[in-house]
């Protein structure tokens, strides 16, 4: 755990230089607008500890696997996103000496994201040899008004002398993955080109083809006096150069614009001259009015999402930092994207997609972004339902059934490791969940027959094929699965996957009787596409969903993670030694598999899932049992024993959830921030605010609320966005007040008390309810 | 499968040239000593498809693991037999063009393993460009009576023309394993030195420093002249050429002398010298003489281990095979060495040891090789008895519990692949079976005291912590196992492992319960060694043998391979459709995990262990059960299957099980010879007809037999020794011959009648005493 980063409510500031911390910094100070991204790697020169890192969305390359044993089905290759051309490159050079901060004496530095506004912030003094000092101050962002454009301005003066300054402005090809496998560069050079002040690089990634243009456009200025640039270059690097005389004082300013246009948004035979015009058109409009662009994007961003936690400073800096790089990630305006569990922060996991997207991150989206945004990343898996189907068929399953990947990019199935490539399957229940939980949220029912019916057959037919009927318990089991808790493997009768199962084929059953009952026509394609026999198919749903075993305990009464689970030796978290935790590092594997330790309570997930199928007492007995058993190593885990907590009005407990992933990354408490920052449990943290503490929950179309306020907090507010209505949501000690925007009234129930909100302010008293 | 080996009793024969199976041949034909082994690579040079492989016992490299997935607990490297200098070397030139079978006309090839003197023969003709045709032929053998030694004899005569030849007798040091995970080189030379004949390369191993001196001796004669021979080098390359005019029909002889001296056996600092020795002293003994002690050599070898049998060539070939490969393998002089799963016939599995070595090869040696063979084997344990408890640390336990690796070399684990490495620990248990079975078949209680208690106390140990109580059973269980059975992971209470951990607890304690009471002195010295608690810790051990947890199917009667067995979809072997087998190439991982389908059936494994315990009826259904579910997906599979038939009387299955492996290498049965032969399995092979056919079994220091003679066979005969008796046992139909060399009678047991056995020739009608 670290504790340098300055507490704040708008703004991460980090004071002073320590280079053991630049990873995490360069992580923490990311910046991105969902398609691009960019680590805060320094623009000049550094040759200390660095992980260089530009991201360009959904361009990825398939990288040879490595594997020790090669199990039947393992996919060949693992997509990762790609560390593109460094566009940020400002080399500068003072009387021949290059600037190297690892190289000289900091005498003061200061990184700072302001997160209203979207800007990275840097600015030092440095004591070259001799005594020099100069002083450096930068602002940086990826815009959110025009996704493909970024924009530094660069400003260095030397302190307390004179001298020769020359710099030169770069676009970088030559990089590489440090995950890379075998070690290999993935980007080719296909074209360039270099004209006063603009550099063009075309990259091309081997296998996969897709071309980037990276673009940027230069300009040295000297007392408003512009420089002239040379031209430089060498294999898959482009630069411009410039050289002056600085008097004592004096500053040089460099602007650099910059672009990354993909060939998935532009024809590659024209991306060339695409990039020219688009470089022409931010010369013209310019680095001030990029900039008002794009922290107005932002103020919207905000307005959507933005929670305000009033009486505790770190708090409001954390789940503020949350949203930021949540809406840094995904934008929603293209389904081919997704969000990986990174970002664009870091090369770990590979950029891809996992469940995470729908467990975790679809209900920030649902209520901070337009509709669209969560819709696209449904789409995103309805247009991979071809490869989940494949994915299935390669694994032995037949007639449609569909099997969606534990880690994709395309669709296809990256990752490999048996126990959770072949048996984490519950993925598949997750995203048929994330359809309902869209439609329950959105009234967007339309949806199942335009998208969703197909996806939910597909699934359902998978589920349908991956039981079987055990005639010893003269029941439906699953046999071989990893749950949500990864320290279990290869386990029969998980819980929470066999509840999902069964959840799956109910759930089709009834969208497959709503769209024939609403749209007859939309029907007959769904069935004549995924060839549905409607008779023997739902029968055989209905059959496992009646049937399907779910193991019990009757002794502690709790339902049981899995067969077998009362056979380990029943030991508490509590009872653990400091001293061999985290489990994952301490412990074998072996020993962690044959422990009644969890990783992510998986009964508990499908709890949250189905909330409404049980009572206060089943919950909290479910709870207490496997919460006393958890170690939370994974960070997607506290979130939802936080929102569980809350509804069993343990108010103590929720608060503490809360704060193990808040500040995951702001404070580095698994020492891993270094590698990217940990964005899908980042809308774990929201939903610990919205679904636990304030409460907030969607039924029958309508908007529900069973708030309390933290111990040290004095209220916290939130923006959400419902069915059309806009609404700010505050909560005090005692109140709770919802401003609206709409004119229309709407009717929220407070702790199942109906109250009609209409335009403007109300104030209600919940209290009082909750007695 | 493949058909092209020669039927023949005691030759393996090939016939004809096709590049397509030459892999094959290569491992087919590979000779050895037990201290080194050659691949039956070509002495010429041969462009087309090979694996060259000649390597050293006891010298390996710790190869960097290559893992997709880092578990805690994964050892760091692999060990790995080395791909060693290539000593057989000898290149030919007609008119200045190389020899290559692989670029011309093969007119006729055959190829030759006279197993009965331990040579390999090989004969062919080709014709050059032009019509220039060539006739070699060669004789190639390690020497069985001195192990360090080997020795080529290689003739070429021009057919029918005239012309320059010239050849080059080299030793290659520069060659790598094909198996290497980051495609280094493993060796670096370290000196050389050449002189008249003679070269001499020392290649030393990176990390592990083992040094390699490999010297050759070589003279070129031609028709009794010998040519004056040139001195060539490069660099890990020395050798010498001759160049002579051949007239049509004139024979030049090569002779190459060989030797590997490793510095396990030699200072490293006069390896040299030593070799230099060596060199003389062969050179003065000549070819013949070498060749000679060889043959005898090997017909000592025969004498103790033959086995014959009547009526059937091909059967009588393959046990032959078997038979010559494990005396290849494994001499028994050295106690630092093993078996490794392919012998010195290929790099696959490292060239390290399993638990093959304790299961299925002890029994072998015990029988067909002097008592110190075997007591050499397990003295190899008790070696690496500090390095087990050192893995066991590695895993969590303490206090002195010893875990075998799953794959060594000096006896640290190799393997890493969890469900293996940390899971597949019933191998702790053959190595406490191997201490019994050997006490048990010689008599040498004394092992005990000297070796044996310590490797048991460090094993009951281990599993005192591996189990835990289940509140839920009231009982012991073992969580997270995998059985030897490996189409089941991390499963729970594996009958198998479950009745083996007990059997230990049991077994230590009477171990030491013997010692104390025979050789108090030597009692003292283990515990205080140990910390060897009595009191308590014989107290544990009991508590859980007494109640350890058994899972068993009501219904059918039967030991149930693990808990849930039943859950599972019950489909029979026989009712899979021929084009899904074999399993491990047409399924899924995950779909062989969950099926019922067995590689290896671990129930009937422990019912062979522990037979006794169990009655006929027992077995038959279990036998029934498990046999009907089992694809022997592993070819440690069939023999068990084969001798358990035999003892249910169901003479044909057993017959059936036994030709399942039999020619598993000679037929190319799986596809995989090219990479080496299947020499572990090979002892199971033998384990089938002496203990399956007849019936042989040591119980209260008594040789038993209850024998038959299979279908199509005439009689079978074997040899064995067996405290001090060499004897030669034959079956026909009707009788059991046994003939006895040793003045001292014997009693023995046939179908529990008693017999006398003098020495001379006993004939016993065994038919009648069945019944």
């Amino acid at each position: 755990m670290k504790n340098y980063i300055q507490a704040d409510e708008w703004n991460i500031i980090e004071e002073g230089f320590d280079p053991q911390l630049n990873k995490i910094s360069e992580s923490l100070f990311s910046i991105g607008n969902g398609r691009m991204g960019q680590r805060a790697n320094f623009e000049e020169h550094y040759s200390g500890e660095t992980l260089q890192g530009s991201y360009v969305a959904g361009v990825y390359y398939p990288d040879k696997t490595r594997v020790g044993w090669w199990k039947n089905g393992y996919p060949e290759y693992f997509a990762k996103v790609l560390n593109a051309a460094a566009w940020i490159g400002i080399d500068i050079s003072i009387d021949g000496r290059q600037l190297d901060l690892h190289c000289c004496k900091v005498l003061s530095f200061r990184r700072e994201l302001r997160m209203k506004e979207g800007l990275l912030l840097r600015s030092f003094r440095a004591e070259l040899d001799g005594g020099k000092i100069v002083e450096v101050s930068s602002t940086r962002f990826c815009s959110m008004a025009d996704d493909e454009a970024a924009a530094i301005c660069y400003r260095i003066r030397p302190v307390n002398f004179s001298g020769q300054l020359s710099i030169t402005s770069s676009i970088d090809g030559d990089v590489k993955n440090q995950d890379a496998n075998y070690d290999e560069k993935f980007w080719e050079a296909i074209n360039s080109k270099q004209d006063s002040g603009a550099d063009y690089l075309i990259l091309k990634t081997k296998k996969t083809a897709f071309e980037v243009c990276t673009a940027t456009f230069t300009t040295v200025e000297l007392d408003e006096q512009r420089l002239s640039l040379e031209a430089v270059s060498r294999e898959k690097f482009l630069g411009h150069t410039a050289a002056s005389e600085l008097k004592e004082g004096q500053e040089l300013r460099i602007t650099k614009l910059a672009i990354n246009l993909s060939s998935q948004n532009h024809e590659p035979a024209s991306l060339l001259d695409t990039a020219v015009a688009k470089i022409a058109d931010l010369k013209n409009k310019g680095f001030q009015a990029l900039k008002n662009a794009h922290i107005a994007a932002w103020a919207e961003k905000w307005e959507e999402s933005d929670i305000v936690i009033e009486g505790d400073v770190a708090a409001q800096q954390a789940i503020r930092f949350n949203i930021f790089q949540l809406n840094q990630t995904y934008s929603g305006k293209d389904a081919r994207l997704n969000i990986g569990p990174k970002g664009f922060t870091g090369e770990k996991y590979g950029g891809s997609t996992y469940w995470d997207t729908e467990a975790y991150c679809i209900p920030f989206y649902l209520s901070t972004a337009p509709q669209e945004v969560s819709r696209n990343l449904l789409i995103y898996r309805y247009k991979q339902l071809d490869k989940a189907i494949e994915n299935a068929a390669k694994l032995g399953f037949k007639d449609g059934a569909a099997l969606y990947p534990m880690v994709t990019m395309n669709g296809e199935e990256c990752h490999n490791e048996w126990e959770i490539t072949f048996e984490e399957i519950h993925r598949n229940g997750a995203i048929a969940f994330a359809i309902f939980n869209y439609i329950r949220y959105t009234g967007d029912a339309a949806y199942l027959a335009d998208y969703g019916l197909e996806v939910l057959i597909g699934i359902a037919r998978f589920w349908k094929q991956r039981v079987n009927w055990s005639s010893d318990k003269q029941k439906f089991v699953m046999l071989g699965v990893t749950g949500p808790n990864e320290y279990e493997n290869n386990i029969n009768n998980n819980w929470y996957t066999n509840k999902l199962a069964a959840w799956c084929l109910r759930y089709a059953i009834e969208a497959a009787r709503q769209v024939a009952a609403e749209n007859p026509e939309a029907y007959h394609r769904v069935i004549t596409k995924t060839k549905f026999d409607e008779g023997t198919e739902f029968a055989d749903w209905t059959a496992i969903d009646q049937q399907m075993y779910y193991p019990y305990d009757e002794k502690e009464e709790v339902f049981l993670q899995q067969d077998g689970f009362m056979d380990k030796e029943q030991i508490l978290v509590k009872d653990l030694p400091a001293s061999e935790r985290p489990l994952n590092q301490k412990w074998s594997w072996d020993r962690i598999l044959r422990s009644c330790f969890i990783k992510q309570a998986d009964v508990l997930q499908g709890m949250y899932f189905f909330e409404d199928e049980f009572d206060q007492e089943t919950l909290r007995r479910n709870f207490s049992f496997y919460e006393s058993r958890t170690v939370h190593e994974s960070s997607l885990s506290p979130c939802v024993h936080s929102i569980l907590a809350a509804k069993l009005n343990d108010e103590e407990k929720a608060y503490e959830f809360y704060l193990r992933t808040a500040r995951l990354d702001l404070d580095d408490y698994n020492n891993d921030t270094e590698d990217g920052l940990h964005i899908t449990s980042m809308a774990g943290t929201w939903m610990s605010i919205v679904e636990g503490f304030a409460g907030m929950r969607v039924r029958n179309g309508q908007l529900k609320f069973n708030p309390f306020l933290p111990g040290g907090w004095k209220a916290f507010a939130f923006s959400i966005g419902f069915r059309g209505h806009a609404l700010k949501v505050k909560i005090t000690a005692e109140q709770i007040i919802i401003n609206s925007e709409a004119s229309e009234d709407l009717e929220v129930c407070i702790f199942n008390h109906p109250h009609q909100i209409s335009k403007g302010e109300t104030q209600i008293a919940y209290k009082t309810l909750l007695v």
